[in-house]
């Protein structure tokens, strides 16, 4: 059904689509093989960003964009090559369903609060002395931690420190852009006020299985943020076993009064691939945007190898074949639409059987550099 | 947040911004003003059809489409004006969400089996001799009824009567599409050979809350066609009391195995509205595609006046101002995207308060007649 | 295990927990044997009460027990012979989980409204005009029709007609009462006053799977009464496929907010055995209290056979192999536990495979008439 | 309601109510009173069991039972006073809903595998060396820490070290027997051999609220042991916080797969109670018992104070008033039946108003000493 036959083609069916068209109407033989694939063919492609240029681009930035001159967030994001066709929208994504950037605060601004019905999360990069305040709570950010700021929090940051910082930011924009469920609050008065001892929430969960009784009932940020302290012994916990074939060492960052991912549309990973390390290939119906914390190696995206280093960004798009090699030990950390493949029952996952389970390189990505 | 100072449109800015395009990233100011409105701008706009327009053009359909040439299904679809802007995609859908169309099937035609990760529905304007089947139960479809094609389930039709059937489809094909979940499989063998007795679920469905034992564990569709008869009766029995103030006597089509819309994605109504009825404006963060089943009238949204007469097609899109006013005993048929808004907790409701609650009318709308 | 061996019927073994049941504490090894059984064997036995002794000691009962003299409901409960040695409750159940009842009301008497954290239901055996008043809303009671109260609403009963009404109860106490989960609260004043139109809810549910609109939110009891003429509709329907091969033509009555059965922790089910027909045998987790609406037949439980005709009742325990036959067309309501094996997760069924499905009679069960 | 009047007192009503009783039929205003209270008033007490009687019971029972003679687990359990009525089944559990038992096992002794449908806990109080084997995984216990056993799973115990261990047991037999839910069955062959490396599931939840990316799908049982060090540390991150009135600083085990309590029917805490808090009065429907970890002081249950320090057992139950105070820094472990209360939505709660919310202590526990 995908191909459309030489009738198709003709003077007189194009003829009748023309006409319909002036009603707004339009032909389903036309639009079906563009619609009605086998299998996910995502506008999205895979793609990678250099850490080296990102930072440059930054620190650019912040020549040009004060808080005075407005522009609360000094925030870059990724623009998927494949997504360009969105720009009617006036951007392009980073994924069908999901936007990423990264994002520089320096010491002594402040980004006033705000609310919006997308998800966001947060991935701490490089720098410490920022914090965040969600739910009226001050949570101040450190290498390697993970944040979130679930749909409808109010949520700002100040730096009272005194380096930049730098993190990684994810948001589900294109997704509620694309349903029509936008909805935006700017606080009244500027940042938020504290309302709870800072760093209240990731001090009440250090350690263990267990949960204050206090956050038994379903709540939507009981946990507001993730220790990379944490997040890493667990990750050496894991390590003392054999690795995942597909992806290491890997742990998602879970919600602990519902067991499901920490944000409602967003799951979240932190992933060890110790050096040597090659994984299988496999493809799923959800995309992934990986951040590599720390580490090098490179990953091979349908046929296509990306040799990734510390602080690059990289995407793998729906249903794409990919695998990962650890040429040190390398810690990935990533955020992917998985919640949004099942909400809509559609998410697959298929091994690749040939030659092994490993890919012929068939191309290089050439990066871009600055 | 919503506009741009004068300062993100001065040359340093525009400079900056064309700089990092060449590295596929984009600048999170330029983007937000559009991405982030205070509440729903949805690119679709309300827009109506008219049933002759529909009517003579499937008529002409029916002398170029034949089974013979290919085009398995003679479907026209409504293409909304507001989202021609996403023709790259070869295709402009009828609401953010939703895809809706127009079909017509002439006896002795047959359209082979498929099935599809996207959720279909399918309300009978017109006709009776056709069937559709679907988990391998041959349903004799009859005006009035309302069929369910939930994803994954095998479906084709076929018409051994001796009249013309036309029917409404609605899919939820934006909204798979657009997260990147497609997946589509051509029946092997032509058009799918019965496996139970002609119309078994609706027979099986006949009367009350009541649910045959088997059915006890949740089905993605328990009952696959729900028949006028019985809708008919429950508005009716409804109508003894006071109409809703927004919609009148209206029923939602329900799976009874879970109690929720019987499609998984898409909710749909069937509705009176009495003769004289006008109902109190109010929006939505959802969107609906209404289908004049019986009578006429005709609805504010957002201030213009649509009228419409059996048959017709309008959509209201998500956070639109709504009310209907009707100047016979009118049915409407209507598909709304309320169970996707509810995936993403961003339905809201709001009442319109001034004028005791009933819209200006500001403009008419102006059918493009064939 | 479920053997104790010698050595623990020894004197030493039993000295020993003399001794330490002074500290009150109790050995495993004594009450294993007893607790964890291969399967489960309940103290409740298969039983059956005969209509015509019920309807003789209701009507006796109305010679003592007057609204005047106290005595809200005039209902007289199954005692479970194997369940007499809870007596020290004050009271023996009709299952392991369930109490059931018949209860009859004359012309001009009142039970006032009261509410309990148990759920109940009523089946309406015989006669007219009496009303229950859930929620605000008189339900008047005709035969055929079954009526829910979960837990927490206000009811009572009223009875403007001009004959006796009887009707099956059927409540949760038991398993409330063991788990120590009981609250009640009699109505401040009387019966509850009307606040909607009489029989409100059933004459929104006249027809079809569909639901009114303002239902789609999840409610305990958004149809408070089933009608007879719906359900036997229902069942009619069916009759022209196969019967299930254990329970002929049988229907769950069902919560049309949420799928689930009508009453939160009690399934109901209608069944029509046609004539001749003989089910084959099987055994399950849960019990059941059958109601014999009309026909006549017998049922064999465990082997032994006990006769049934209009108006009798008869109790299935936990795990009894069971089948039914029918010598005219009968109708029975059947209470049943499932929805709390379900809560625990011990729901288990077996088909009786020997003697091709059907059991050998052994015995036949000898009715105390009165 | 809860009262009977003298008319039901009367010669007239007792001789109806032992007639009817031949035909294993009740009245239901005898039962009323006893069945329907206003709030509940469980048969179980509170109730206090000292260390040093389990202790030196246990030691005798080594002396009697050995695994030659039979008796797969040394256990002793603690009967309800208020439950004895309840011996008819054989047994008194420790409270409505719970049983709880100590359990010992010698250096080189192995209890065989089973499954059943109750679920069950271990908290180990003192030794080392021991393991369970559960699902394949041998779990080496340690002082503090809780294990799970939830319904289905195969278990047994061994002890190739070289002191005793003495766990509490808690199982939620009371509950399934009641309903008639028990399934059993012993293993084929004495223990279950190991199939995953030794502590399997501890090792890989060692930090953070994350979760290795293959337990995503909820699981019965992902992580099978809660260590204590964990557990302190978590604790000792609350402590940091004002404490909760009336439980100090508390955390629920949680299952990581679905946030719920980690075992299906049975919640378990651990709470550490600062030396000198004094908690608030309050009651709540579900049930509770305590085994004194660590510490000292005394819970005033209903108006009586109960003495307890390391080792001790005790019971609040159901809708009891009771308050803490810790002599010294004292870490309490408790099971609760609080997921039973939720399962039957009958969970509530109420805080203690008189006196600023202490009670006043109007008689003391004396405990039996051995």
């Amino acid at each position: 059904m995908a191909e459309k036959n030489e009738f198709f083609k003709s003077k007189i069916v194009r003829d009748f689509t023309k006409d319909i068209e002036q009603y707004h109407l339009g032909p389903l033989w036309d639009a079906i093989p563009d619609l009605m694939h086998r299998q996910p063919t995502p506008q999205a492609e895979a793609y990678l960003w250099k850490w080296k240029t990102l930072y440059k681009k930054l620190m650019e930035a912040t020549e040009i964009f004060t808080p005075e001159r407005g522009g609360e967030r000094r925030a870059i994001y990724f623009q998927n090559p494949g997504l360009t066709y969105r720009k009617p929208w006036g951007w392009a994504s980073t994924t069908q369903t999901l936007y990423a950037a990264v994002q520089l605060i320096l010491p002594g601004e402040v980004a006033p609060s705000h609310r919006h019905s997308q998800s966001a999360l947060r991935f701490i990069s490089q720098g410490k002395g920022a914090y965040t305040i969600v739910q009226g709570e001050r949570i101040f950010m450190e290498e390697g931690d993970y944040l979130i700021t679930p749909k409808g929090l109010w949520h700002g940051h100040g730096h009272p420190g005194d380096e930049p910082m730098i993190w990684m930011d994810c948001l589900d924009i294109p997704t509620i852009y694309s349903i029509g469920g936008t909805f935006f609050d700017p606080y009244p008065d500027g940042i938020e006020q504290p309302k709870v001892p800072d760093n209240y929430s990731s001090q009440r969960y250090e350690g263990g299985m267990v949960r204050p009784i206090s956050d038994r009932e379903p709540k939507i940020a009981p946990l507001g943020s993730y220790k990379w302290k944490q997040t890493e012994a667990a990750i050496q916990g894991l390590k003392r076993f054999d690795p995942d074939p597909y992806d290491g060492y890997a742990v998602e960052y879970i919600n602990p009064s519902t067991g499901k991912q920490a944000n409602p549309t967003i799951s979240a990973w932190m992933q060890l691939l110790p050096k040597g390390f090659h994984s299988k290939a496999h493809r799923h119906t959800h995309s992934t945007i990986y951040h590599v914390y720390k580490g090098s190696g490179y990953s091979i995206i349908n046929g296509v190898r990306f040799d990734w280093e510390s602080g690059d960004f990289f995407v793998v798009p729906n249903w794409a074949w990919h695998e990962h090699v650890a040429e040190k030990d390398s810690y990935l950390f990533s955020a992917n639409d998985l919640p949004i493949m099942e909400r809509f029952d559609v998410e697959r996952e298929e091994a690749y059987e040939e030659n092994n389970g490993f890919q012929q390189v068939t191309d290089e990505f050439q990066p871009v550099f600055v």
